[in-house]
C-alpha cells in the first residue's frame, strides 16, 4: 500500500484539503490515507469544521504522498519552526508533496521549493510569492508538476491536481472513473486558469 | 444570523458535505455554521478522514438551513429512526433542506419529500430512488430546487447547489465572490448535467 498523509493546522481552508482527500480516500485498495498535525486531536478550519489529526508530527509514520492545503492559517504559521521542520522532513522521505491554493506559500518557508516550478492562489498572489522568493512561481496554471512538488492554483484547483496525480501514480482510468463517480468536470489541462486572467496576472489577449 | 446544520452520520461522502461547507462555512457575516450526528464527536467518512460534529441530535439547536450529505452510509441508515426522525424534526423546523447524493435517498425514507420534485446521484440511481416511491424524481439535474427542499445530483454537484441557495438567499454577488475565491467554476445552470447523458438517464440526443 502506498501511503498519504494530509498536513492540518489551525484555519486551514475546508475544501483544499477534503478535494483531494474525496479522490485520495476513496483508493482503499491502494492508498492508506490519514492526517497529520502539531497535536492529534481536532482542528479548526477556516470554515468552522473540525477535521481530526490522527497523529502529531512527533508520532506520524512515513509518508510516501504528502498534501499540504493552504488558508488564512498559512500566514500565521509561516514562523512555526515545529511546522516548517516538520515539512522539511516529510518532503525527504516523500515521493510527492502537494500543496494547494496558499499552502505553497507556507511550503516555500521551509525551503524545499527553492529553484522549483510552483503555482499559488490567484486571488492573493503577491502575498504567497513573496513567501518564497526562490521559488520560479508559474502566474498562470491550476496546477505545475515539477516532478516531486505538485503545488495547484486556489482551493478547487486542489481537486484537478489531485486527479493528475492519481493518473500519474495509478493510471488514466482509475481518474477518469473518480471523475465520474464524483460527477466533477475534471479539467485535464493544467494550463487551464481563467483565474489567472481574472486577477490581471496574465494579460486577457494571451488567453 | 441565519443559522446552518450539517448532519453527519458514518460512512458520509467528504465531498458531500465539505463543498457546500466550503461555501456556507465561507458567509462568516451571515451565517453560522455548525455538525449534527446521532452522537457527538469524531464521525468517519468513506473516505477515511474523521469530521467532529458539534451536536447530538438530542442536544442540537435549530437550523434554518440544513444541509444532508450522502455517500454509502446512507443505504445504511435507511432504517435508523432516531435519524429518520430527526430529519423529520429538522425538516419542520428549516426554511431550506437541502440534500446531495444519495443524501435524497436517506431525506425520502423520512417521508418529507412525497409529492415534491427532488434528484440524486446519477450512477446509483435506480437504487436511489427505490427508496422515495412517493418523490417525483428528475433525471436530468445538476440539482433541483423545489422551494424548501433543494437536492443535487452526486458529490461535486453539491458545490453548484450550495452557491444556487447562497444566490437565493443572500445574492448574486456573495454567490459570485465565493466561486472566484474557491477558483471554482461554477455551473449555474441546474439542467447542465452530463452525467446523466453518462449513464443512459436519457436519450444522448436530447443533450
Amino acid at each position: 500500500m502506498i501511503s498519504l498523509g494530509a498536513v492540518l493546522f489551525p484555519n486551514f481552508e475546508l475544501l483544499d484539503f477534503a478535494g483531494p482527500m474525496e479522490m485520495f480516500g476513496s483508493l482503499k485498495d491502494v492508498l492508506d490515507v490519514t492526517t497529520v498535525a502539531q497535536d492529534a486531536g481536532p482542528v479548526r478550519s477556516t470554515q468552522r469544521v473540525d477535521v481530526v489529526a490522527a497523529h502529531s508530527f512527533d508520532t506520524a509514520p512515513e509518508f510516501d504522498l504528502v498534501l499540504l492545503p493552504g488558508g488564512w492559517g498559512t500566514f500565521d504559521e509561516r514562523d512555526n519552526e515545529q511546522l516548517l521542520d516538520y515539512l522539511r522532513r516529510a518532503s525527504e522521505r516523500a515521493e510527492i508533496v502537494m500543496t494547494v491554493c496558499s499552502g505553497s506559500a507556507l511550503l516555500s518557508r521551509s525551503g524545499v521549493l527553492d529553484g522549483r516550478r510552483a503555482t499559488t492562489n490567484k486571488a492573493f498572489w503577491k502575498q504567497c510569492v513573496a513567501e518564497g522568493p526562490k521559488v520560479n512561481w508559474v502566474p498562470e496554471a491550476r496546477w505545475v508538476d515539477d516532478g516531486k512538488f505538485v503545488t495547484s492554483s486556489g482551493v478547487s484547483a486542489g481537486m484537478d491536481m489531485a486527479l493528475a496525480v492519481v493518473q500519474r501514480k495509478f493510471g488514466a482510468d482509475a481518474a477518469s472513473r473518480l471523475a465520474t463517480m464524483t460527477e466533477y468536470e475534471w479539467h485535464r489541462d493544467p494550463a487551464w486558469d481563467p483565474f489567472a486572467k481574472l486577477h490581471g496576472l496574465v494579460p486577457e489577449t494571451e488567453g
